[in-house]
C-alpha cells in the first residue's frame, strides 16, 4: 500500500456538502480505514465520524491526514497549515488531492523530514512508467467506461468490487482517480501522467496476475467527450478488459460542461468501447450498464434500465439505487 | 517564432546516417534556415550543408545550434559540451530534442543567461494549456492520421503544406513532434504533455483563423497502437479536422516495435478515424492516402495506390515518389 491508512479526514472549514467528495468517498467505501474527522471553525460539514484532535486521532491509530476537501481553485490555504503541521509533528503521513502541491512548502518539506513522514501530492504523483504494450497477460479484467464524465465510474468499480467480493471472487478496484487512490492506497492518477505513457500506466496499475483474479480498473472520461478522450482511449487500450461496464446518466441532456456538445447514443458510445478495446483484448464484451438514475423516480428508472437491458441483452441498473449483484454473478458465471 | 531561425546544425560524432533523422527533416523542408552544418571529429554523415565552426556560422547568421542527432540513450554526452558552450558565448540559443535537459546542466543555464541567450528542451516543453472544449472555430483544418507509428505524418504534412502553397492556398503546418517544431521553429510536443490536456493542446496549436486559411497539423501514432492511441484520440478531437489524410507503410507486417500486434486494415482504419474525429466536426472527410511505398518497386507502388485509391474513391499516392499534388488539389477545389 501506497499510503498508509487509516486515516484522518480533514474537513477544513468548508460549508458546501459537494466540496467534501473525496472525504466522503473514502468514507463510504473504507468507513474502517476513516478514524475520524478533524475541521476549522466554521466548517459545516459533517461524515458523521468522531471529530477528533491531532492528539486523539494519534492515538486511534490515524496513519494520514488526508486533505478530503476542495477549495476553489484548488490552493492551500495558509489557515489550514497549522493543522497539517500538527499531523506532521504527530508523526502522520499527509496526502493532498489539492492542485496546490505540499512538496512546494518547503516548511511542511522540513518539517516532513524532521519527523520521518511523507508527504503525498496526488495530482502530481509521476511513478516512472513505460510506453504500453499491448502484451497479452494473465488475469480477468472489468472496465468502467462511460457515455460521459462524472457519470459513477469509480462509484460503480467499488460496487462491482464489493458485490464480487461477497460473491467469494478474488476482485480488486485499481485506482485511476485521486478519490479512487485515497480509498485504495494506492493507484496512478492517470490524467496527470505525461501523454506517451497513458496505455502504460494502466498496464503497470492492472498487471498479469491469478486466472482466476479479477481487476476492477477505474474508468476515466469518455470517447466521446471532447476534452479527455485521450485519456479514456489510453486506459482501454492498457486495461486489456475482458468485460466493459457503461456508466451513463439518465436524461443528462448533454456532455458535461459543454452545451454545445451533444450526448451520444448508447449504442454508438458501446458500439465504439469495444472496437477501441479490441486492439488490445480479443473477445471483449459488454457486461452492463450502471446507469445514475437520481434525477428521475424509481417507477421511471426501473422502465430506463429495463429498456436498455432489453436492447442490450445485459443487466441494466442504477448501482446506488438497485445494487450491481446482477452484473457480478453475469461475470462470475460467464468469467 | 519561438525558437529562432536560421539553424546551425550539430552533428556531432554520429556515424549512423539515421541518427541524423531530425538534422535531415529540418534541412529538407526549410533549407534556406540552415547556415551549415558542424561536427565532431569522427562523424562520417553530412546533410550536405558548409560545414562551419561556431564563429563562421554566427557571422553567417546563425541564431539557433540545433542538437540534430539522437545518441543513444538520448543523453548529452560529455564531449558535446564544448560546442554547445562555444554556441552559448557566442550568442547563439540552443535548441535540444534530447531526453536529457540542457536545463539539468546548471553550468549551461548560467552561461545562457549570462550571454542572453535561450536553452530550448523540446521534449520538455510544457506551455500553460487549457483542457479542450470542442468548441467550433474558424479556418479549415487538414489533419494527418496513421495505421501506425512512422508511416510519414510528418513529411507528408509537410509535403501538404508545400503543394498547398505551390497552388497559392494559404497553408501552415501545424507541428506535433519535435523535428516538425525545429523545421517549423514552434509547435507543442504533444506526447509530452499531461494526458489531461492533449485535446487542449491541440486547440491551442490551431486556433481560429481566417475562413480560406488552412492548418495543416501533423498527426501523432494510430488508433490501433496500444501504447500511443491515446495521443491520437486527443489529436483528433482537438485538431477538429475537416479532411484526414491516411498515412500508411505498404506491407508494414504488423504495429511497429510489436510483432504480437496485427496490422489494421485500411477500411478499419479510415472507419474509426472518421468516427472519432465526428466528435468535434461534423462533415469531416478522407482527402486521400499517403502511402510509404519504399519497400516496392515502382510498378508495385503504382498499382497498390491505385488499388486503394479506387477501393475508397479518393487520391492515393507515396508523396516521396510520386508528390501529393492530387490531394492537395482535392482540398482546392472541395474546400
Amino acid at each position: 500500500m501506497l499510503i498508509p491508512q487509516p486515516y484522518l479526514l480533514f474537513l477544513g472549514d468548508v460549508t458546501d456538502p459537494l466540496a467534501a467528495k473525496t472525504a466522503r468517498g473514502i468514507h463510504v467505501w473504507r468507513p474502517e480505514q476513516c478514524v475520524g474527522e478533524i475541521k476549522l471553525p466554521g466548517c459545516t460539514v459533517s461524515l458523521g465520524l468522531d471529530v477528533l484532535d491531532i492528539a486523539t486521532a494519534k492515538e486511534r491509530g490515524a496513519k494520514t491526514l488526508v486533505l478530503g476537501t476542495a477549495n476553489a481553485g484548488g490552493y492551500l490555504p495558509e489557515h489550514w497549515l497549522d493543522t497539517v503541521k500538527g499531523a506532521i509533528k504527530a508523526g502522520m503521513n499527509v496526502a493532498s488531492g489539492l492542485h496546490h502541491r505540499l512538496v512546494d512548502e518547503p516548511e511542511l518539506v522540513a518539517l516532513a523530514q524532521e519527523f520521518g513522514v511523507e508527504l503525498f501530492d496526488l495530482r502530481h504523483m509521476r511513478p516512472k512508467l513505460n510506453v504500453g504494450s499491448g502484451k497479452k497477460r494473465t488475469g480477468k479484467r472489468v472496465l468502467t467506461v462511460g457515455t460521459d464524465c462524472s457519470v459513477g465510474k469509480m462509484y460503480t468499480s467499488l460496487a462491482l468490487e464489493a458485490a464480487m467480493r461477497e460473491r467469494g471472487m478474488k476482485a480488486d478496484f485499481r485506482a485511476t482517480g485521486q478519490t479512487g487512490i485515497l480509498v485504495a492506497g494506492e493507484g496512478i492518477a492517470i490524467d496527470a501522467v505525461i501523454a506517451d505513457f497513458i496505455a502504460g500506466a494502466v498496464e503497470a496499475l492492472s498487471p498479469a496476475n491469478d486466472a482466476d483474479h479479477w481487476d476492477i480498473v477505474e474508468g476515466q472520461g469518455s470517447l466521446f467527450h471532447p476534452s479527455y478522450a485521450g485519456v479514456s482511449m489510453g486506459l482501454i487500450h492498457g486495461a486489456q478488459p475482458h468485460w466493459l461496464v457503461m456508466c451513463h446518466e439518465m436524461g443528462r441532456p448533454h456532455m458535461r460542461h459543454l452545451p454545445h456538445q451533444p450526448m451520444v447514443s448508447l449504442k454508438d458510445c458501446v458500439e465504439a468501447n469495444l472496437r477501441a478495446a479490441d486492439v488490445t483484448s480479443d473477445n471483449v464484451q459488454l457486461a452492463g450498464f450502471a446507469i445514475n438514475t437520481s434525477n428521475y423516480s424509481e417507477e421511471e428508472a426501473r422502465a430506463y434500465c429495463a429498456e436498455v437491458s432489453a436492447e442490450f441483452g445485459v443487466p441494466a441498473t442504477d448501482p446506488v439505487r438497485f445494487g450491481i449483484a446482477d452484473i457480478a454473478a453475469l461475470l462470475q458465471e460467464r468469467g
